[in-house]
């Protein structure tokens, strides 16, 4: 049996999805903006997704949702632009993120402090949780942005994006929220949040991969990361990728549908693999079980490294993570657990399980056997472990 | 009958490039960068559509090809990473380009200059062709950056981007070529013309849309317009579109296949085409017959405005531009037809029709009745035309 465990990292296209999109490759193909049959064949299809992308973050009508080619890209448009908006060419230099946000916004946030911009990383708390008083507390004169993730992607720890809006509203400073991994899990509204601008991906939430969004509150104005065309009213250039964008439509649509399903039944599948694997002795879950995501557990299993757990299960059929998969490559501590607290040996035993709605119970009653048997094969095999069961010197 | 004659604009995708992405939506959709089967599962074949970007333009293996969301963000990537390391962190402060690039180029310039840069605009001859020469003439001790494009969108017209690579070479200044409208059209090979960086998008050559290339000659380095992730060895970060690449590999693979047809049969086509057109009293092809793509044709029919023939065509099927497919929908006079040198008049009477491999001898048959027909129709209408038909201020 194959089962797909590794949902926070990218999803399956859902089927009803790919159906939308399949006209666009080889009958509807024209462009967009050009003034024939080819290109306004594309309209109706593109204004209905749009449609959905409004509708399910509650974006007004006058805002703006840019189409772009991923998170990472809408995050880089907006740190990038108020960079170069308010700090460049303004009299800001300043900006608020916090220690766990997805490398799109810590790499480029290191980008811009090798240009000189002050950025402060937030900590978390013990839980995992950033305390949204700390952003009130670290807001200065020249801070230009808050940028802070909706939901986190290693955890699924919710981070009170409603309270940092309203500080933010209140001190006058632009709030941005990665809410990438949020979509499709938990409700998400703009207005309530006071979001000024959102970034999101659509291979999430069962859209296809290279194509995202980037919310901008009406009244904005961002210098564009993608000078060109008209394209986008002129916020972001680039002939317009018609079937990914209906894609990304209508997969916001269902996740709109389903997000009662999510918070039922994938949430029940969660917390039935979960209750499993923490009755072995020394597991625990990282950031505790409040406030997440009803999908992701990321769990520590003392004694067993993260890769040789992923190897193993892998070998039996189940795809799972040892964190983001960007950070997956190159095998490092995982930032997340080191930012949690966690003590080092800790942040290399952790593995991610995110769920979809595709997975289905039996799958969940098949990766359980797998994965007791793979702790058991890996904690024989571990001498340290074996040595010291119940120390702390154990894992790597 | 439908007759898609706006080429330049956005292709259909070739079938046999669609069969290759399909499976990458619902059936290998793993994150490629996950260390599970499900991320593997696509390696096989990104490397293979790698291996076709490779040897399609004759990159060497140490060179870099960097998958990107189009040819505009590949433009931006260059432009902006020249910017930042030269200019903004280096001693460098002029880029030099020409009047006749696409928005993507001059719009980035636009923006460059707003920030300072300095940007030199090289005027195009009666011809419509760079002459290399002035790229020599114009070149600084803090120039950073030439950007030619190969290919010109409106009018097909190849530039000597041999010539210019060889004195950005002698010269060390860096070479970047768009050469969004040269692949598939003509041969492209990035040694032998001294390129540093090339963009391209692969709608443009029966690829899907939202997908393009960076090429980077080995050993240069440029900071990122996406940071995050350690995607594309961490020059371009975010989740790898693999459906998207993997058509964009095969969509070159056929491109260069078809290179020969696209010379000789796709050429005829447009040359009948052009002709049956040129039969026409008072047209004229903007810039001349020598030296284009050979599926291009931009033609000025004095009396007829752009929009309107465009409107007529459409009535009947058949599809063209007035130029790019972000000018069309503003309705300004075709810039590069002002490049050109044409009275204001004529830089209205533009009309691009723009063939692929895709196009029958039927269509073309079809498509010169219709548009004879439109012409007549147009002139018809046009009262300046039936006053002044020879004299040089009739049109619009
Ligand atoms: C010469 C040239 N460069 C760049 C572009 C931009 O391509 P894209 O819209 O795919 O980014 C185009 C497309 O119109 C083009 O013709
Ligand atoms: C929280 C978060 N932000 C941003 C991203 C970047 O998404 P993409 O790779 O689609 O740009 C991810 C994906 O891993 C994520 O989990």
């Amino acid at each position: 049996m194959e089962v797909y465990l590794d949902n926070n990292a990218t999803t399956i296209v859902d089927p009803i999805v790919y159906e939308e999109m399949r006209p666009f490759f080889c009958e509807k193909y024209g462009n967009p903006n050009s003034l024939h049959r080819f290109g306004a064949g594309t309209h109706p299809k593109m204004m209905e997704a749009l449609d959905y992308l409004y509708s399910g973050i509650n974006a007004s009508d006058d805002d703006d949702i840019i189409i772009v080619s991923n998170a990472t890209e809408s995050i880089n448009t907006v740190i990038k632009g108020v960079w170069i908006d308010q700090i460049l060419n303004g009299n800001k230099n300043h900006i608020i993120t916090s220690e766990v946000e997805h490398p799109a916004v810590t790499a480029t946030c290191k980008f811009l402090e090798s240009q000189g911009v002050s950025v402060t990383y937030l900590p978390v708390n013990e839980n995992g949780v950033l305390e949204a008083h700390t952003v009130k507390d670290f807001i200065r004169d020249d801070t230009a942005l808050v940028s802070i993730m909706w939901a986190n992607n290693e955890t699924g720890k919710l981070f009170p994006i409603k309270e940092i809006g309203e500080i933010c509203k209140e001190a006058g400073v632009l709030f941005h929220s990665d809410a990438t991994q949020a979509i499709g899990k938990v409700p998400v509204d703009v207005q309530e949040a006071n979001i000024d601008f959102m970034s999101f991906s659509a291979h999430k939430f069962h859209g296809p991969k290279g194509v995202g969004a980037l919310y901008i509150k009406k009244g904005i104005k961002i210098t564009p990361l993608l000078h060109g065309g008209e394209q986008m009213g002129g916020k972001r250039a680039g002939t317009v990728d018609v079937a990914s964008m209906v894609g990304m439509g209508f997969a916001m649509k269902l996740a709109v549908e389903n997000l009662e399903f999510e918070a039922t039944e994938v949430k029940r599948l969660r917390d039935k693999l979960e209750a499993a694997i923490l009755e072995i002795p020394e597991t625990v879950v990282i950031g505790g079980k409040e406030n997440r995501t009803p999908n992701t557990t990321l769990i520590s299993i003392r004694g067993v490294e993260g890769e040789s757990m992923l190897w193993d299960l892998n070998q039996n059929g189940v795809g799972a993570s040892t964190g983001s998969a960007c950070a997956s490559e190159d095998l490092e501590a995982n930032p997340v657990m080191n930012a949690f607290g966690s003590d080092s040996e800790l942040a290399h035993t952790g593995v991610r399980f995110s769920l979809s709605r595709f997975n289905t119970e039996e799958q969940i009653d098949y990766a359980i056997d797998v994965i007791k048997k793979a702790v058991t094969r890996l904690r024989n095999i571990s001498s340290s472990y074996a040595y010291a069961p119940s120390s702390h010197k154990c894992g790597l």
